[in-house]
């Protein structure tokens, strides 16, 4: 953890900040806005594991003369994060005027004779495709004197490096690029730390899924959870099954084309994020109608009412089309899991059936309708496992006891959670959490305390249940959601979760996350995110324009 | 209201919409997509007080060819919407395709051999300057073989109608813009229809506030309500006291000029639409601490704590401050009313301070307070008389008796609101409400129904205190709310409002309600207004794009 210095160096920094959201009356006595929460400046977010800030600061020189120069490794990753980071570095909107000088000279920092002219990255490993649950993404971080240097195991680590590398530049007051002196050693506390988006009940640009995953950059995040279908729509352009965005994606302009997708798996890979697509069943599936029999007919008597239950586990066919379908999103997404869904299976159209209710006696499972979903389940889960892909599946899969493979993901989203965690985790699957992380469900206020609060590893559990709790992911459900706001309403709301699943189990204090959330807000507002002020009253030095 | 060709009129809309939100199964068979609300098509909002709409369809001429025309009157208003409305109706974003045709000819509109070529508008009144308290909003307009013609009293009211008219077109399933035979005669319920926006808490940037004054004109909105500076900061330029701004602004980014305040007059007149500034006293100004003695210094005990209150109502050169302040806010803003605030004033301060307790020993105030605030508060009143202006106040002023002018508007902001506004209309004021339309208060879902449900004339009072209330207004308060999120949390919310505050009393069926407000929220998307889902899952035909 951090040195003396920092706790120093914050202070500093602090103090310094103070001023800026100060005003002196006409006699010279500053006073402070009320109820104003001060900012940090050039304070990392999410904190690192250890970071040391020394009362130093070096200028940077002009854009055209800063280098970012990579040693041991040639990646197309690594140069296309460069080009990014100098236009973030070097944003040069124009300001009106300067904020007035009032900090007094015993708090000025004292300036360093050297300017900083670069920043060498140093990567150990060969240039990966494609970042993986299990990739390193540690990074060390130094500004001193002698040496402005990034180094990691990974590319991927690089990646989170630079982000703090940028994070680290604030203007001074006179409007110059400047850096404090600066030693960082970091690393995730979780592998997966998820944002899912629901481009089913709304649909989502593509600009505002590309701003999404900048914002997840941003805050950390690695894993873009794609909830592509459900109910509502079908927006996923199949290549084997096209009738299925034809005849139910809301209207043809609400389709993402095999293209549209590709471009999201690469746009999310060069900035180090999984793209993790979900394909619910056998609930969740009213817009899969097109392909014939695939959904059980609700009967009212004898008499089909005209509507449909979910997917008929009982009919072979079903699982030939599941077969050739999963095998082309598998095709398609390059990560290890698609998220297989399986959640909120109701069993009143199965049981309505009457060919469903001859398949139940035949299988002797009697009105044991979740012997039936177990039956679709291993059956499905047995064809992925054909495909030598890993999944994930909401908690409900393995509440009902389904067989699956042990490299599964479970995916808790129900309450009580700490019980749930204890459960999957006592039979030896890997999970992570999203039941306290529901940013859909809005409210008024500094809401973003509560879910900062969480602690993820809190549950009746052997240290070993607890390695198994590997993330946690943010989820964005699209009832109420759409190009429109889902920005707003996710950040910086979800930068709290950033925090809690990248820094120590220490890093706990509201106080201090209050007024460096403000700095983090304004500076992904400054990059052209709407995040919303959620830490009360306050102001950022550039504000958000279309 | 309307005649029986508005209900079968209507039916026939409804219908011919939902089918362009129902999908087809491979045998051909629409299935409903399920829980999605079906959007109306060319149904204006707020709902007209009478409207008849014929299943009669003309086809709009090309936008070279399309003229609006004026009879009677030349006025820059009218000519600056005749530019604006043809940008609006002939907005041409392409869409990626054709939305598919599924509408059984039954239902087909039966086309016109007639095109529409243009509107005539005749207004009655010369050209006005400023929209007033008191301005004709009225309109009637004919859509048919022989006439397409607007009648208005004022150009407010041809405003107005000029809004109905670019709502009742829309894309026909071929993609032609098409107008059905309708004929309205319109008048808003109530005569105050007011947005209120605060700009100390958060600064608005000048871009999303020429947004927020376009968004109130699609929703027949006439009064912003410009709560410019309070505690926090003080982003209005005096020209008397540039101190203000300079010292408590939050920086000089975040200041309104003159000419700034200017162009949004301006913007808003265009659009029939007063700007009414509020600069509250005595309480909610920390942000005043430049003008030197003008806040109240806090003592603990006999020492002053450093901390201010209130502005000190006992030194006589703060009320030659007022008077000079509020003189330049007079020639400022043209609007007949200044809001003059007057709301939660805390005594606290002014107890512990010794020459203020001499003051209340002096005029025998003994340790009644409010005395002292009606002292103050009348002082100020008298000053707002000389200058000849009118004025708002928040309730607390009435609660408090004191004696305003006779035009004077009171601010209803605290619940229970019913037995509130029987008070203030009992003793003879007109009144505007507030209390259950804070939109600042988040709540997840539909939230707009329980804005659209209220109804301000529910009190006990007579037909003629029903008479004072004169409308209401819609409050967004700025803790949480900045340029990033304005639009989104204010649009479609307050368009509820706006239906309620326009529309006739009759006019209370949510769900009839629910399809119109979906047209109207794409309506604003499509305008470029980010006006969130709040439905349910849904899309529009044009979504929004950065």
């Amino acid at each position: 953890m951090a040195g003396v210095w920092m706790q120093i160096a914050w202070v500093l920094v602090l103090c310094s900040v103070c001023l800026a959201s100060l005003s002196e009356n006409q006699d010279g006595v500053p006073l402070p806005l009320k109820a104003v929460t001060s900012s940090t400046q050039g304070s990392p977010w999410p904190m690192p594991q250890s970071i040391t800030v020394m009362p130093v600061v070096y200028n940077l020189v002009g854009e055209s003369q800063f280098m970012f120069t990579a040693s041991k490794v040639q990646c197309d990753i690594l140069d296309s994060a460069f080009k990014r980071y100098l236009g973030i570095i070097f944003f040069n909107k124009p300001r009106a005027s300067k904020r007035p000088r009032h900090a007094p000279t015993h708090l000025r920092f004292r300036s360093a004779a050297t300017e900083l002219r670069g920043l060498n990255v140093a990567v150990e490993q060969p240039c990966p495709d494609y970042p993986q649950l299990e990739s390193d993404e540690s990074y060390s971080l130094t500004i001193s004197d002698t040496s402005a240097s990034l180094a990691a195991t990974s590319v991927w680590g690089a990646l989170r490096g630079l982000e703090t590398f940028s994070q680290l530049i604030y203007d001074n007051e006179d409007g110059q690029l400047v850096i404090n002196k600066t030693s960082i050693t970091d690393f995730p506390r979780f592998s997966f730390r998820g944002y899912l988006v629901d481009t089913s009940r709304h649909f989502l640009s593509m600009s505002s899924i590309f701003k999404s995953l900048d914002a997840m950059a941003y805050n950390k995040f690695n894993v873009f959870h794609w909830h592509i279908v459900d109910d509502q729509s079908f927006p996923y352009e199949s290549k084997a099954y096209p009738s299925l965005s034809r005849m139910n994606a809301y209207d043809q302009n609400h389709v993402y084309t095999r293209e549209n997708v590709k471009a999201v798996i690469e746009y999310a890979r060069l900035r180090g994020i999984r793209v993790m697509p979900e394909f619910d069943t056998p609930g969740h599936t009213q817009s899969w109608v097109s392909i014939p029999d695939l959904l059980t007919p609700c009967y009212s008597g004898t008499t089909p009412t005209g509507g449909y239950g979910p997917i008929n586990p009982t009919i072979d066919a079903n699982y030939d089309f599941l077969k050739i379908f999963f095998k082309e999103v598998v095709d398609l997404f390059p990560d290890h899991y698609v998220h297989m869904g399986g959640d909120e299976v109701s069993f009143s159209c199965w049981a309505s059936n009457p060919a469903i209710t001859d398949f139940m006696t035949q299988h002797q499972y009697g009105k044991n309708y979740s012997m039936l979903e177990q039956y679709y389940e291993q059956r499905l889960l047995d064809i992925m496992a054909d495909l030598q892909t890993g999944y994930t599946v909401w908690q409900e899969i393995i509440d009902n006891q389904v067989k699956v493979r042990s490299d599964t993901v479970v995916h808790v989203w129900k309450g009580p959670y700490p019980s749930e965690l204890a459960n999957v985790t006592a039979k030896g699957y890997k999970t992570i959490l999203s039941t306290p992380w529901y940013l859909n469900y809005i409210s008024y206020g500094d809401d973003w305390r509560k879910y900062y609060v969480v602690e993820p590893t809190l549950f009746n559990g052997t240290d070993a249940q607890k390695k198994l709790v590997i993330g946690g992911e943010v989820c964005m459900w699209g009832e109420y959601v759409d190009s429109t706001n889902v920005i707003q309403r996710t950040w910086p709301r979800a930068s709290a979760v950033g925090e809690r699943l990248w820094s120590s189990v220490n890093v706990t204090s509201l106080d201090d996350a209050s007024h460096r959330l403000v700095e983090q807000r304004c500076r992904m507002v400054k990059r052209g995110i709407q995040a919303e002020p959620i830490v009360g009253p306050n102001f950022c030095p550039y504000e958000y324009e279309e």
